[in-house]
């Protein structure tokens, strides 16, 4: 009998859980827009409320300051802009600081001219130097606007957890804005809102095991507001224009009710991943484990096989039934180095390997990706 | 036994049809990210190229010319934008001119300032005055950058069907670009991208059948392209990025093959709305039938009972298990005078009913539903 393939791309995005394909089948089954005041369109209207709850539970948010959105990637271009609200009066950002291993939907820099945008260092294991923060922000010319800085809580490729506290104590100092880039931290370790961190973080359903489509932006207060990037009808109080997806926000808040419900089966997932890393080393003993010295995702391990190009290891996993990443899946195609190696001052040429685990990942699993590996690896002179 | 519920208000939202619940429901069980390069990434990928195929077919246009957004609303913000790129030439519109009767998608204007945005004037239809158009073109300033245009095919409250072809006329004249609303015209009314019409078109999918969180900026060309809206990992060619929807995307291009396939049927709804009005005309002779001298949508109905509040009639149709409009279901709990009926010079204080159709719309729902119209419009006088 052939073996199932494994599945180790849980940051790519997680397969669908039961419990998310339940609650979407059931706003499937649902006619009716969430904004009509009909029957219909109340009874939806009552499922995207949940969500908002169950989603703002996950963060120990307000529910009154989530505001979806239809992914992670249009939320950082609604955040990072230059222009804000609070009530009516507009409130300029000067310029934005984004730490050198942030996501392409932050490098890519929103909506600010790329003459407003300035690149923090991060250290070997891609933290934020906050020493080259500080100096940024004391740099900062005020007369332009406030100093927004984007920090992820979590790094997709490494796991690497950034040091938020830190960075929030240094741009509260500056009077600035922190956006917090939660796509992988949510659900994989605690995310408070209620505690000194970002005033803005934003996450994706479909990295939790929620359907794509469906996202967030959770502020810490209401106070102020991105300037809407989607503008019509004024769903979301204003602040995000469109029909709303009910049945993929019903999924989504039902597997961020299923991750803060469960959180302790990360450590489980930790333990697997601790374990799977010795194993790589054993099997592969120059085996190089980026950011291992920090603290990490549970779930995360991003290795590379010294000689060995990423890319072509991802096939030959790919041909043996495991599917894995060669740095991060952001888009159709495109394979170049990765930024996150580069900025940890690492040779990125030959890439590295991405293994991401989720709650359903097994012993049997990873013994299986060892073996692989192994095998593998021992035809890395061929191929180089 | 209770009646069941009559939905008419398709032009909101249509029921999901079962062909868009299966195609959903196996997309759903495969795991992987389209972006990713491994076999579980490349057969999410083909579901979504598959679909591309089939909203392209619906409209005949090229497959890469269909950018998938999570909706209309943004696929408008994307298109209405002062900023296009040819290749990496940038190509300034230097002021957006809509028809009064545009969705607030539109009407919010995008991404332009408001001084460089000015309404086109209607008909007492809803048409657009043709002459209004040529003068404000004839004045347009070239210095500042092409013109955009931006006229609905068909209107979310009326139905009534725009001319199109002329308006483009007017638009190629002068220089410049057409952007039509095709939200309410898809499915419903044949569409050729082929023909001399709009640039670039947008699209729904929750209004034709298919899941909420799908829609397409369709384009009759690769040349020009909107500067994107959303940024990050490059999806979609680079023209909106972000870990695309393939179980949405998939029950779109379903509904998009299923209406092609099925616009016979629309003769059927065509003349089912047809007698309806004819028999609200006999229980209500006072009712007034807007836009009812022009092509229409063949599933659309607006019309007055003189006297009576629209919103507090439709309360009244909601108790009596009936979900229509006030107007268009365009956010949540707003609702005010419609801005179409005021564009057409009519009265807009008491509001208009929106009674919309859809292909599983049965004779004896209209049968029923003019009863209850009866019933309700006697109490007219009480309710006034």
């Amino acid at each position: 009998m052939k073996n199932p393939r494994i599945y180790l791309d849980y940051n790519a995005t997680a397969p669908l859980l039961p419990i998310a394909r339940e609650a979407m089948l059931d706003v499937l089954a649902m006619p009716g827009n969430p904004s009509s005041v009909h029957s219909e369109g109340r009874k939806v209207r009552a499922r995207v409320d949940d969500a908002r709850r169950k989603v703002a539970a996950l963060v120990n948010a307000s529910p009154e300051n989530v505001v979806f959105t239809s992914g992670a990637t249009e939320a950082a271009s609604t955040l990072l802009s230059p222009l804000y609200r609070m009530g009516r009066s507009n409130i300029d950002i000067g310029h934005l600081y984004y730490s050198a291993v942030e996501h392409p939907c932050v490098t890519s820099g929103g909506r600010f001219p790329a003459d407003r945008i300035t690149s923090i260092d991060v250290d070997s294991q891609g933290r934020v130097d906050l020493g080259h923060l500080k100096a940024l922000l004391d740099q900062h010319d005020s007369a332009s606007g406030m100093p927004m800085v984007a920090v992820m809580l979590a790094n997709n490729e490494t796991g690497v957890i950034q040091p938020v506290a830190d960075v929030s104590g240094l741009v509260k100092a500056a009077g600035g804005l922190l956006i917090g880039d939660a796509v992988q931290a949510a659900g994989r370790i605690p995310i408070d809102m209620q505690t000194p961190g970002a005033d803005f973080i934003f996450l994706s359903s479909h990295k939790m095991g929620g359907p794509k489509g469906a996202g967030a932006i959770v502020a810490q207060g209401e106070i102020m507001m991105p300037a809407p990037l989607i503008t019509g009808g004024g769903q979301e109080k204003g602040h995000r224009s469109g029909t709303e997806n009910p049945a993929a926000l019903a999924g989504f808040g039902a597997v961020a009710q299923a991750a803060l419900e469960g959180m302790d089966t990360m450590q489980k997932v930790a333990r697997l991943r601790d374990r799977m890393e010795q194993d790589i080393r054993m099997a592969v003993p120059d085996a190089i484990i980026y950011g291992g010295e920090s603290r990490r995702l549970p779930n995360t391990s991003f290795f590379a096989l010294p000689g060995f190009k990423a890319e072509t290891a991802q096939i030959a996993f790919d041909l043996e039934g495991v599917a894995l990443s060669a740095g991060s899946a952001c888009s159709s195609g495109k394979i170049g180095p990765s930024h996150v190696l580069k900025a940890m001052g690492m040779d990125a040429d030959q890439g590295a390997l991405r293994v991401s685990l989720g709650p359903a990942t097994t012993e049997e699993e990873i013994d299986r990706f060892v073996s692989i590996l192994k095998r593998i690896s021992e035809k890395r002179t061929l191929a180089v």
